[in-house]
């Protein structure tokens, strides 16, 4: 992609009037280098960041005032919350303004009756997490990133995470929303509301929308009853379709919180790291972890009765159940501590979703196709497959340098997003399109739809200056 | 409305059309008068329906040619379900085409590991509601005209009803759409994946927006536990805070699947009936029905205790537990019968919604408003407390005609919809917008929101065939 020229009167006006007429002072506009690099990319690390300025709004007005000023003089401006998307949605790498929201990060009114709180868009997923917790209640949306990333952020990308089995995406505690448009006009969406039947409802567009038709400024967030006595099974397989039973097996029986799972190579690189404890005596090719409340005995006797019929079967090979939370968040460490151990194996990371029913179809095809393809490559398996995502991570073999293993994960893509289309599924679960998987939208979205998506653009952001560049050209 | 004239040359042509190009057969096409009565409206009546034709398209194929046929005449398509809306939705008045689904009824793929099923759009909701328990599962959307409405209808105003506090709208368990766009393309929208983050979600657009946009022929709609061992309470109370309290006061111990209140005025006419059992011996202002899974003693035991301590503070006058499920049906009957018994007073409805943490403001502010303009009127309320919509009723008194009572309840919608304004709330929670709704549209959305409303249709009708003259002009 060439870099944009940004005429230099043109920028340093269009700044010198956010200052003037705007209210914003020295310390809401960044423009030294450092600041560039800095906020001008996100988690990945395939682009350079290039942004002309960075401009701190402490307001929904303020916000507005920037667009505005970019639809005047035609500047791009890419929203930027906690960063830590793996898309390359918030990565401004040609010259546009990013507008941070690490300033608007303000809790406000709580309503406990609505089990309801309006926040700024900049406010940390942890920190939302926190407030519910001191209110007696729970926010759910919880993933890797929670300490770093933004709710504003978590709303473009309508993030998953660990909890989606039970509690749903971003998307289902969103019950208002604060936008600022690429035009430029300020629209209250839904206003909190639970029931509301008047007309097509723009919240749910701008959710997953990666900051494209304008900027989410604050949002108004449901909390949920905090669960009880959670509590957590690690379980041991010899074969992918066992892991399916157990999953429909405990689902008849408990509401699970959680079922992750993770194979043989992923505990293969955490063992070795020694900062987790092996579960079991024997290996197994496949791993479970599920999680569920059970604040009453018959649950515990239900879920051991069903585990003992699980061994029975020959679906379960060991298991081990956690008898209070701090063992449950030790049993945890097996699930969260797999994407940091194997982030020293450079790891091309893909966020795929199939219907839960094509789950082991899916995933022998995907091996067949990688290991034919490209024999040395080495793949770890693990996700949410309660919710049929699962991410496919494939390891650099020791004799490839960095760029020759990208380049060649580069048509290890093709393959893998053919395999998702087959199967009807997603080629980016929870992580959004952004640039990265900008080239592979049509995997997923027919032309048709992507014209739609094009045009629906156009009537909120008809100058194209919202995160141009990002999920299609 | 004028009623716009179709010529009789294209009519025929078009049908013609449909029979020799299209497949369609002779029992497909209705054009005689009372075929046109027939499904030409809905359960509002203020409306004559005034259709040209009736088709009956079998497949998503047959519902494309129709719309294609459409917009090469100019023939504006009324799609039409069940025909069981309160807002005029589905009323043909001005010469339409109605195209109803009541061919496309068929329940197609089970997928139990996803716990989803794929249907045609003229699917029943009890037929739904059925398959679901026959497979051992739940769709947990219910109200009183389930055994009548379509899905596709439920989608088309996001129906809510009386689980909505556990379960909610119908949105929520829609995890994919085939549509035809207004433009005659057919889409399959997000292909009943969980989680997909590949760009704008246009499922989300077309649930909610009437037929505005296009026509929805198919659905992957997910399925749910079934609820075990269903348990009913019944207060009664003096003071509407009381209701409030003894929401806040259970939902902050037990899951609650239902909360549901009425008025005396409810009561009194529903016990004149003699249908029902008188649930306490002392009347009160307010009663509340709320229900919960009771599968373990602990939870009845819960329960006990914050029902004596309820009463111990004062807010609960008298109340009843159920112990079977029969006992549960009875009642429920007292706030599933309210609707029919207060027919015979032929009812002047709103369907309004604000936040729950509003609602006893909301209640004193709309009987101060009603009561000092129209101190004849008597008001029944009942609704959805736990999710903040409430049914407000105005009965006509006997000695005012039909026509002489709509025409005063036309202007106390003005100072009913203002105060919905004021606390921000939804001049239609679950009916939708329709044309009954229309000309309130803008107490609760902006004229700005409205802009974008009317843009964004124009991207999937353009020429504006879709269900014109709904939701706005």
């Amino acid at each position: 992609m060439t870099q944009v020229a940004i005429d230099t009167d043109i920028l340093q006006t269009s700044l010198t009037n956010l200052t003037s007429t705007h209210g914003f002072d020295d310390s809401q506009i960044k423009t030294d280098s450092e600041s560039l690099e800095h906020w001008g990319k996100d988690w990945t690390k395939h682009f350079a960041p290039a942004p002309c300025a960075v401009v701190f709004p402490k307001s929904t007005e303020q916000v507005q005032s920037v667009i505005k000023l970019a639809n005047q003089h035609n500047i791009v401006v890419t929203p930027s919350g906690g960063r830590t998307g793996l898309s390359a949605g918030a990565v401004a790498s040609n010259g546009e303004i990013v507008i941070s929201l690490d300033k608007m990060n303000k809790i406000g009114e709580f309503y406990p009756a609505d089990r309801m709180v309006e926040i700024e868009a900049g406010v940390i997923t942890e920190q939302l997490q926190q407030f519910a917790e001191d209110k007696g209640l729970y926010y759910p949306v919880d993933f890797a990133s929670a300490g770093s990333s933004q709710i504003g952020g978590n709303i473009g990308t309508n993030a998953g995470g660990i909890k989606v089995i039970r509690y749903g995406m971003t998307r289902n505690w969103v019950l208002g929303l604060t936008v600022v448009t690429g035009k430029g006009d300020i629209l209250q969406l839904n206003r909190g509301m639970i029931k509301n039947a008047t007309g097509y409802d723009l919240r749910h567009l701008f959710i997953g929308a990666e900051g494209t038709l304008g900027i989410v400024t604050k949002a108004q967030m449901k909390l949920e009853r905090a669960p009880q006595d959670l509590t957590v099974m690690v379980f041991g397989m010899d074969e992918f379709e066992h892991v399916m039973n157990v999953l429909s097996a405990f689902q008849s029986q408990l509401d699970l919180t959680a079922f992750e799972f993770f194979d043989d190579v992923a505990i293969d690189k955490l063992m070795a790291t020694g900062h987790v404890q092996e579960p079991f005596e024997a290996r197994t090719k496949y791993y479970a972890l599920l999680e569920f409340e059970a604040p009453y005995e018959p649950i515990m006797d239900k879920a051991m009765a069903m585990f003992e019929q699980c061994m029975e079967n020959g679906w379960i090979v060991d298991g081990v159940m956690s008898q209070s939370l701090s063992q449950a968040a030790e049993l945890w460490k097996l699930r969260e501590y797999i994407s940091e151990t194997i982030s020293v194996f450079t790891p091309y990371k893909n966020d795929v979703s199939v219907l839960i029913s094509y789950v082991p179809e899916f995933i022998k095809d995907i091996e067949q196709v990688v290991n034919a393809n490209y024999p040395d490559f080495e793949i770890c398996w693990f996700g949410h497959i309660g919710d049929g995502n699962l991410h496919l991570n494939i390891l650099k073999p020791e004799n490839l340098t960095k760029d020759e293993f990208f380049e060649k994960c580069q048509s290890v893509n093709d393959l893998v997003f053919q395999t998702v289309q087959k199967y009807g599924g997603s080629v980016s679960a929870e992580h959004g399109v952004g640039m990265t998987k900008k080239p592979y939208l049509n995997y997923s979205r027919s032309e048709t739809e992507i014209e739609y998506l094009k045009e629906l653009k156009k009537v909120f952001d008809p100058k194209g200056i919202m995160n141009r560049g990002k999920i299609f050209d």
